[in-house]
């Protein structure tokens, strides 16, 4: 007796699991923990910047006023009174006829109304004491970076649910943050179903292959920013998977289950779903791979089951996990981004549902073109090692040609997108 | 007195650098944790795939030759004897006018000469044991994917080089690598250098600003794929300085200091390279920002003398140092990615060396845009949390106008290229 179930669109499907997205918890970690994970509050300037009027040069600070009437074979003579270094605060006050020497980033001292560059002074000796002679008149304010005039104390600079690479560690650590504020990691539990499934250090045996679905989908949980628990392997059975699954609900936010969710005689999940009293929001979408995905919710807790396929289970993670995990990471673009691209050579399928086809893309001239990773069967699995992007062609489509344009979701980028 | 440096050009540069290359010590890590390492090897494949032959469909497995004759109103009728989930060895053996029913994955009794899916055969119960029937032929191999028919055992499959993703887990999963060959990762030691760096957990004083460089550089160490040893901050004192990098030296692979390469007064780094008696590669670059970088060498050992400047030190490290950690690791391809963008505003300055600008891409329709992701000081330490690309405005050029075509470097991408 074969199920019938009604398809929904790829969309409409994003957006019942979306109905049920939240932000995470607060935490303060570390910021010298906080690599690769992202904001929940925005990053806000702690103070101006730069702090204090400082030297873009190494030179001399003067008095601008004391050069008046200087030019060329009428030079004025500044007597040096102090050499000051970066970090070096400034102990004298220049008067009338007084420059000090100064580095890069120092800061100006008191009576200084500018600064000249080293290679546009004389310097000389007399009575051993040190002198600049200048032939140029200098004009007031020059060469000097005024405090507050990058950047003014208060100011946001970056905002909440941005990852955290080297460029944002930079600010971070400008603006005093020894901690930071992040979302709590959403934790997933991953669990397998399957009698057909050996351990990746177990030797095949006839009818079996390795499990590499909940090892792919533990991976990209990580590349989405969450912590996995890899819970096991179910048998076919719907006792035992039942309370393992009930169990792991207690100790995750997500549950993600591989395999069982299709209508053949062994998958055991819709019947779980059931036993558990599990709203499902969907169990069919139009989309290949993946149409059997299904999605359940209890009392606010997601369950996704995905495909055993491998390439539908890696599609169906992107497509409706991953949202959800990026969202709870204070993410105001959770989705993948969506670009267009020129497809490199024909597809000649028809697509009677909308089909997320394994590619990766590469660039010429300014062109995004995008490649087939793979032998397009869906249990392909060595394809997914290819795969950086995944193609969208839509249902209802003929087949596409060298050179058409189509959409692309980009898996490998943090970037995101506002809507799907 | 200033010294009077010969600037190179980058390529130049980056030769230099690319001249003391070598790929690192390999180790074996747990597959449970290789996730974003590179492989030190290819993946093979250990054994066919699929490794029996198996069905892609729920449904019956039968002799083709049974169904000869079958039409419409002309059934065969054939006796079901047994049925198999995936993962269940079949224990029958077909005869002539047997059946066994099959899930997808199972693998094909013996017998058995093609598959039908469930929807074209109509099931029934006769004398409480169950047949088919079916009223159509059927074809020798229909629905039987042979062993080996993906992949042959032996055949290569990912290359040395390639960064561990979802999908490359998969394939490792699928083939049973439960430990992996991967590059030992370099360590880098990181030093900032100068008298005016307060630590992030330190308040501001007059004069005095947070080191952001060193942080930041670990950072970038990261990405790269090495890891950090954060030695710590250097007083602008000869003696002490000279000391703590000759330790350092013994304890990593590759040094960073930040800062201490100009020309000013209290830059130490030229004096302590000639003191350690290494090989300066070059201390003069033609580009903007960084024109100071300074690679050395001694006993093949890099010392990386990147700007204080954070927009110098960023750049200089992506452009001299990334390559050769990328290349440790057993890339192929260590650059960084160079793709061309349109710029989307104007760039009125003039590039009298080759200019590196903080920037960041999006794409518009198949085209890919670049954005400047800040004001062009270098001292803006800001712009670098939005920087995910470099523009690349070659020395000797004029002003940029909004629609031009630009090269930009790609800094958050792991797909790397084969030249720079």
């Amino acid at each position: 007796m074969v199920e019938i179930r009604e398809a929904i669109t790829v969309s409409e499907a994003v957006d019942r699991v979306m109905n049920y997205k939240k932000r995470g918890e607060i935490e303060e970690v570390s910021f010298h923990e906080c690599d690769g994970r992202r904001l929940a509050e925005p990053v806000l300037a702690t103070n101006d910047v730069p702090s204090f009027h400082k030297s873009p040069y190494d030179g001399f600070a003067l008095r601008a006023e004391d050069t008046v009437g200087a030019a060329s074979g009428k030079p004025v003579q500044l007597k040096v009174i102090e050499h000051i270094g970066a970090g070096i605060l400034p102990e004298k006050e220049i008067q009338q006829g007084e420059a000090i020497r100064i580095m890069t980033g120092a800061q100006i001292p008191k009576g200084a109304t500018a600064v000249e560059m080293f290679e546009k002074c004389v310097e000389k000796t007399v009575d051993g004491a040190a002198y600049i002679s200048i032939e140029h008149e200098i004009t007031q304010g020059q060469n000097i970076i005024e405090k507050g005039s990058e950047i003014k104390e208060g100011t946001p600079l970056i905002e909440a649910g941005t990852r955290i690479d080297p460029g944002v560690k930079a600010s971070l650590a400008t603006f005093g943050y020894s901690t930071v504020k992040l979302a709590k990691k959403p934790v997933v539990g991953v669990i397998a179903t399957g009698t057909e499934l050996l351990d990746v250090d177990e030797p095949l045996e006839p009818g079996k292959i390795r499990n590499s679905n909940a090892y792919m989908v533990c991976s990209q949980v990580e590349r989405a920013g969450a912590e996995f628990i890899y819970i096991g392997t179910l048998e076919d059975e719907l006792e035992s998977s039942y309370e393992t699954i009930k169990e792991a609900l207690r100790k995750v936010d997500i549950l993600i289950t591989t395999g069982g969710v299709s209508v053949g005689d062994f998958d055991l999940m819709p019947a779980i779903y059931e036993k558990l009293g599990a709203q499902v929001l969907f169990n069919k979408v139009a989309q290949r791979p993946g149409s059997v995905t299904t999605v359940a919710e209890l009392d606010g807790q997601l369950l996704f089951g995905l495909s055993g396929n491998p390439s539908a289970c890696y599609v169906g993670f992107e497509l409706y996990t991953r949202p959800i995990i990026e969202y709870a990471l204070y993410s105001n673009r959770p989705y993948l981004p969506r670009i267009q691209a020129k497809l490199t050579e024909d597809f000649p399928k028809k697509n009677p549902y909308t089909r997320f086809v394994r590619t990766y893309i590469t660039y010429e001239g300014n062109e995004v073109l995008v490649h087939l990773a793979g032998m397009d069967k869906s249990n392909v699995v060595t394809s997914l090692a290819r795969t950086t992007s995944l193609m969208v062609l839509p249902g209802g489509t003929e087949a596409f040609e060298k050179g058409d344009l189509v959409d692309v979701l980009l898996v490998d980028s943090f970037a995101g997108q506002e809507q799907f």
